[in-house]
């Protein structure tokens, strides 16, 4: 089970984040994530040229790999400790991005039954709507 | 504009790269491609470590980033020569993939009208299909 780390400096203090060294979380990022009073996952990256196409926006497949792993917070409580796999993943692009920018998402569980869990949810910066997205998890059996 | 580069050695000789230095194409890839005998692109990179999340598994995001560069290679004939960006990609996940594997991606344009070209494609390795694809790119007017 990977485990979670409160991250103690930067801008990123008090926001919790995976212990993924290695991984590919970490090739794209680290993310970072929180809950919210309201009881919902917020997650966020800095953006920084790495994460930039050739035109100086940025690349879409750094805001899907954003999306894929905020759909998982955003599910955290309805995958009740169980792990799980992305099935589908559906993006629209909707504005760029530009390095410098703090990227958010945020998102709801709109179904969550037995092995699958509707999700749906959207990436910000400075107030603009970058993506939308929506996606569904599959949840395995939990271990007896 | 961005340039390409034929691959002189290594097991990607006589392929193509983008000399993308700097951007997310680099940080994820490099990714390659090349023409096959009927005239359709062949995209492909190496499976590595840094591509898997904490499973051991391809993580999601870096199959959707190498889906959304070969959504590039497979409408190129279409783009003649403009820019453009991906608006819309659908992605299906259906097996996973292992550090070490050859990941190619092949596709079809389905139909280009004005502004928009509709593209499908699949992502395989070792004879198995790992995702499945559809997206939309707006390309821009050409340059007067």
């Amino acid at each position: 089970m990977v485990g979670t780390i409160t991250v103690t400096e930067g801008e990123f203090a008090g926001w919790l984040t995976w212990d993924l060294k290695g991984t590919f979380d970490q090739t794209v990022g680290p993310f970072y994530f929180r809950i919210e009073e309201d009881g919902r996952a917020r997650s966020a990256f800095r953006a920084e040229p790495r994460h930039m196409n050739a035109g100086g926006r940025m690349h879409g497949g750094a805001l899907m790999t954003f999306a894929d792993i905020a759909l998982f917070q955003t599910a955290y409580n309805e995958m009740e400790g169980r792990s799980g796999v992305t099935i589908q993943l559906d993006s629209n692009f909707i504005d760029g991005a530009y390095a410098g920018e703090l990227v958010e998402a945020t998102g709801e569980v709109v179904r969550a039954g037995g092995s699958l869990v509707f999700v749906r949810g959207q990436i910000t910066a400075s107030g603009r709507t970058l993506m939308t997205y929506s996606g569904i998890i599959r949840r395995f059996k939990p271990k007896e």
